[in-house]
């Protein structure tokens, strides 16, 4: 269809906010400059952010005179996002302000089990937290909430939650019953992507895929700023590509899948054919004890995840390559032991191609992946009316 | 950067003419009704493309009262495209019209071994073609090579090709010394993509994967219309996944990649260690025969070809795969042994989520995807001048 006057508007508009929030306190001359608008626009489109209450003026000393002049910030309180993240044990609910600052974040221990009460255990909490923080629901922009499994972002479907035993659950219909705010689902991994993508010193990176080893293996990419997500929101379900066709039975029906090396639950079964443990911290002193077949299970997965970390690079061919997930994050002797491994197993041709980190946000890159998804919606929605404004 | 009118004039001069190259004949108004341009605007496009004799008017009688109406085509021999395909044993030259039809094709056997005489020899044979088939250099928008490995586009270099035993080649330079148009060069099963993408009823898919089994393995994704590529071009190099990290020595130095269970050659070794055999076509004989040594292999190889494409699918999450390669598409048996493989190995979640196809191209899919990436570049940088036109 034809790009239009209209359609320029909404994207100039989105340009120079986008440009406040990265780089403010910006001046009116600095924003034409670097939009390569004519002052007449930037001006016009800076009145119309000021008076929708986007952005405010503030007055400050110039470099050079030390006369005062007028430069532009976002009104960081102006929208709020709202992520949340449920997982086998946990709630997490979170704040973003406008301009990415987590300004709260709470932790619930629960077990999600029937959707509806789940449903239910979100929306108490979520209008708790924001009661207590006194966010009003006119300036929430919306909730994303981060699911484990086949998430139909489009449909607001859980298609398939292995963790929780959910398959075909319509969430998002749930949770609007419940709470009368935009909503939307995902897949945690995506969304965490995204908040690594935001957060860590990344956005420059043109390909970056996170790799999360825990109760699952899964992985995410973010191209050229937008999650890679395939036709059904799947893409990067490397848990159940198959390494050996003869291997493991996988709980999917086939043999051999990646997860069966490598995911929590598979490495403790393993390990209860010998001995009863409840935990990956169990195993990691079993075999700091010097028992063999605790170090052998724990050799084979930080192999297994080396070989993944290589296989996505090869799929992929990022520029950056984030690990994160429980076993990685939460125990360095395995995180030491999957980086050694890397540099034996990475292809040779693509050694030198990417850089390698491990996740800086802990527990929180759900929660802020989830509610950075808000506020991405509601600024590819932007589209403010000039006229009413007009002198 | 600020999206101005000139931007603008682009894109709809872009518009028209990609919907008159998708639809013509089709008049003035129909053009205005499917790009919601004003009747004037669309004048106003629709005449400088004629002026440029991009495309040209008929005459036509409408359906319902029988008097004559003016349409436009799109004017097919206005632009031609060239695509090259060097390959192990093959030198292979086409051209494209305006309208994507293949207006000629030819192969040349050649084993390219030296750069700069494949470089020569190349410049020799497209000449010669575009004598013989009266295709002025006036006309040709470009040429675009295809070859196997890691191909550096925007540099130009060859990085890697194993198959010709090419390292770090600056072989668009070469070419450049000798064929003064312009000229671009690409790894072939990225290009092969973009022709089944273009030309076999795909081109509404959103997410389509090719897969090609022959002297090695590798997967080309196209999203959204465009080549997914990574950071190096080297995305989808799926033959340098690692299946097993205590499998067969390979060449990059690592053990247990997936070409080593597939790809040609390494079947060929795999046999010779029972008899010397010349070519797949022999291993399948002596299968056929009830060599039970000669059916295990190939039995490991179509297990391990399914598994690929079930990797590849929980990576991509395509909407199509298309396979393609010499072993598939030479040899029926091995084929229908693949597909049959695919209904077990395909993760059960994923399964109903594709169509699985095989090519239909024969042996000239990347000189079409190549040819097609030259028009591609061509139309993009389209930026027709309104003024001189103007009365």
């Amino acid at each position: 269809m034809i790009k239009n006057q209209d359609f320029l508007k909404k994207e100039n508009q989105i340009l120079v906010l986008k440009l406040i929030i990265d780089k403010g306190p910006i001046s009116r001359a600095e924003i034409a400059k670097k939009t390569k608008m004519s002052p007449t626009s930037a001006s016009r489109i800076v009145a119309v952010l000021v008076q929708h209450e986007l952005i405010r003026e503030i007055e400050a000393k110039t470099d050079t005179v030390g006369r005062k002049a007028t430069y532009f910030v976002p009104n960081e309180s102006a929208v709020i996002s709202a992520g949340i993240e449920i997982n086998k044990e946990v709630v997490r609910i979170g704040f973003l302000n406008f301009v990415g600052e987590l300004i709260a974040i709470k932790s619930y221990h629960f077990v999600p089990e029937d959707p509806s009460v789940t449903a239910e255990f979100v929306k108490c909490k979520l209008f708790e937290m924001m009661k207590h923080k006194n966010i009003h629901r006119a300036r929430l922009a919306g909730i994303c909430v981060g699911l484990p499994g086949l998430i139909d972002h489009k449909k607001g479907n859980v298609k398939l939650s292995a963790q929780f035993n959910w398959k075909d659950i319509p969430f998002l219909e749930l949770l609007r019953s419940k709470i009368d705010l935009p909503l939307y689902i995902d897949n945690e991994l995506k969304l965490q992507a995204l908040a690594e993508y935001n957060r860590g010193g990344n956005s420059k990176q043109e390909n970056m895929v996170v790799i999360s080893f825990g109760s699952g293996v899964g992985s995410a990419l973010i191209s050229k700023g937008e999650i890679y997500r395939g036709e059904d929101n799947f893409a990067g379900e490397i848990g159940h590509t198959i390494v050996d066709p003869l291997g493991a039975y996988c709980p999917c029906g086939n043999f051999g899948c990646l997860q069966t090396y490598i995911a929590e639950q598979f490495l403790l079964d393993e390990a209860s054919k010998t001995k009863k443990l409840n935990s990956i911290d169990d195993l990691i002193s079993v075999a700091k004890e010097g028992e063999k077949w605790a170090s052998n299970i724990l050799d084979k997965a930080t192999t297994y995840a080396a070989l993944t970390v290589n296989n996505v690079i090869c799929l992929n061919n990022p520029d950056v390559v984030v690990l994160t997930g429980s076993l990685v994050v939460n125990h360095p002797e395995i995180r030491e032991e999957v980086l050694r491994k890397c540099k034996d197993q990475i292809w040779s041709a693509a050694a030198e191609t990417f850089r390698l980190d491990t996740t800086e946000m802990g527990s929180e890159g759900v929660v802020v992946g989830a509610a950075l998804s808000v506020q991405r919606k509601y600024l590819k929605e932007i589209n403010l009316d000039h006229e009413e404004f007009s002198v």
